[in-house]
């Protein structure tokens, strides 16, 4: 298992990490599979969307938080970040990608992304 | 691959499973790798996330019904259950969680929950 | 590594791939472990879910459509399909499967569907 750090700088927000992941895959000299990215923290997660506009990224953040507003007369929590709970629940924990000849596969628009939702913060990510 | 059971008490509830996966893994003699948890039904899922406070599972489930309505105009599944279908979508079928020393890594907060959205319900999961 | 073909008819679509990938299960002689089927697109998904009655598949076409909307005020991607590209996060890049004595282990009622969401267009599914 390998980590990767990784400091954000907003509430919310969204690293490319692809890099790193490329590096690690180098490291341990992965020829084929599949490689899991795994988060493990519960008020962020990790997805796979484009990389080449930013608006993308931008238009993600803006939905989930349409959809997920960090303050609903019905939470309970009392950190007051529930809804980084939730949208890291709705993103999910883990991605997998396939390595080839020792190379990431991803199409060509793809990138993973770490997203956090209740920074800033020192994350972890999990690869194995 | 191993299977476990699981027995839910109402029509939505998270049941934390972290326990049993664990003791699948131990009894496996899994060293190095990674596990695969996938629930085989079609109205119920599989997430991570906060362990500690279990008012994050009552705002998670809370969300959900409100994004997911058990009843829209525009449903025409018979059954009357296509939120619990929507929502297995939403959250997945399967979450992978890797596996060093024979120890489940998971970060200090988390915990693996069975979703159920269409229960109370006898149910299996399934561990690889 | 294998690929499929997905050619899809519609904006929005479902598409059941579960027989294509039990044929590379096959071809590929897996005899015990998991199957990881990944989506090279950043407009499309994979689910798991009902293959008994299409309606489910109607009804979770028609709750994402109107969770994210096709038009939103805030959005900014330039090329109109961002509700493509935020469903896509939504679901998900790939799914997890076990294969156990060269079968692929669904519970009864699931199907794997490649998820369109900005067709139509022709399109791969990567195994591994």
């Amino acid at each position: 298992m390998n980590t990767i750090q990784v400091a954000t700088q907003s509430r919310c927000q969204l690293v490319d990490i692809t890099d790193k992941i490329r590096e690690v895959v180098a490291a341990r000299g992965m020829a084929t599979g599949t490689v899991t990215v795994f988060v493990p923290h519960t008020t962020a997660g990790v997805t796979i969307n484009e990389n080449a506009d930013p608006d993308v990224c931008h238009d993600l953040l803006e939905k989930l938080a349409h959809l997920v507003p960090h303050r609903e007369s019905y939470y309970r929590h009392g950190e007051g970040n529930s809804d980084a709970h939730l949208k890291a629940s709705l993103l999910g924990s883990s991605v997998r990608v396939i390595v080839k000849d020792g190379r990431l596969q991803l199409g060509t628009w793809q990138s993973i992304y770490f997203a956090e939702f209740d920074g800033p913060r020192h994350r972890e990510v999990w690869i194995e």
